[in-house]
């Protein structure tokens, strides 16, 4: 049992401007599977367009914006559940006021299967 | 891609008094390691003590109780990240007046490794 609250956690940069990471669930706490993690996404600011083996589970907390694939833009805002599967080609973009703020399951490299 | 409002998905009985569960993310939308679910707690309404072989990865969205394990107890709130290990005893308690609402990832019972 690891129980924080995701305010206590420092945010991290990514190395794309505007997105941090906190890293909720992570092999430090035991997880063998799969991280839990906060992304957030500052007013206006969006992710390069890219790919990656791992699926993506996300649920958006607050904010608004769109999910970017190479043929459709799809509206997000919270209570978003974002399915996206392993290797799609996607970008982020908050086009709010505000945070971009979301809960992203990912697997765990070791895990995933190719 | 597959998404979603957790709004527009039905809440389920799940066999335990008080909880319903919604899936946002199973195989139907395309996933093959782990699900994302929400799971919906009545108020002063408790889980039975129980163990399953996956891990939980949880987020709270609103709603104040408790996890309880054999030793302790857990406050929890909005905004609390949770691990449960695989096979570990656990308990959820809703201890407040409103709804315990929390974002859980569970792996596939096929992609469990023992």
């Amino acid at each position: 049992m690891h129980i924080r609250n995701y305010r206590e956690i420092q945010p991290e940069p990514t190395g794309v401007e505007g997105l941090t990471v906190r890293w909720g669930i992570t092999a430090s706490q035991g997880a063998t599977n799969f991280s839990m993690r906060l992304l957030e996404l500052e007013p206006l600011k969006s992710t390069p367009m890219h790919q990656h083996d791992s699926e993506h589970e996300i649920f958006v907390l607050v904010g608004r914006g769109e999910v970017v694939t190479e043929g459709a833009v799809y509206p997000i805002r919270d209570g978003s559940i974002i399915y996206v599967a392993p290797n799609e080609i996607h970008q982020f973009r908050n086009t709010g006021a505000s945070i971009l703020r979301m809960v992203d399951a990912v697997m765990f490299p070791s895990r995933i299967v190719k």
